[in-house]
């Protein structure tokens, strides 16, 4: 276990970015931040733990919402400095009472077609 | 344009992490940063452009390996300080030739269940 996150890569703050993505069905639900603890929690517990770079502190999610995150996988990326974290998600993933972060924030994009692009 | 971008949230290197979502099936693909003007180019052009922090330049995904992306729809997260980018992606997404820089490589976890946890 400790070999597996000494194998990390930790940015300055010792902190890296964790994806949430919902197992049932593949949505993206939020992105938070892990330091080496909060993956040790997350690998270990069942529960998704992060580390609040507001509040200063260990956050396992639902724990005052009641809002559950309960691991199914864990992956790290190519270079070892992303997490993807898919879970069961037991209500809103966001704390604006939302399903995800995501919903309801689309900016205006020009589509690209890699047919006629 | 400049309002949306204006209205999201960089961190103190001027950059903020952007997912990338296969716009097909539902894969999170990468992980990846952009400041302002790689924000700008990818809602603008029909083409996800980051920023690389390691070579410190732009970099259009694709123009050199032909895996290019093709921007389907960009949101931005509650707090304005993450981006959900889903795309048409050809080819790998991940430099390695994989489909996506999480594949193969799982950490190991204890399962969490929301019904016995």
């Amino acid at each position: 276990m400790s070999e597996t996150i000494a194998s990390l890569k930790f940015g300055d703050d010792g902190l890296l970015p964790a994806i949430v993505q919902d197992d049932d069905g593949g949505d993206v639900l939020m992105l938070a931040w892990m330091d080496a603890e909060a993956v040790r929690r997350t690998l270990t517990s069942g529960r998704v733990t992060y580390w609040s770079r507001s509040r200063g502190e260990y956050w396992r999610k639902g724990d005052t919402s009641g809002h559950r995150q309960y691991v199914r996988s864990v992956a790290s990326d190519c270079d070892g400095d992303t997490l993807l974290v898919r879970v069961v998600q037991l209500g809103a993933a966001c704390h604006t009472g939302e399903r995800t972060c995501f919903d309801g924030r689309a900016l205006p994009v020009v589509v690209g077609d890699p047919v006629t692009d």
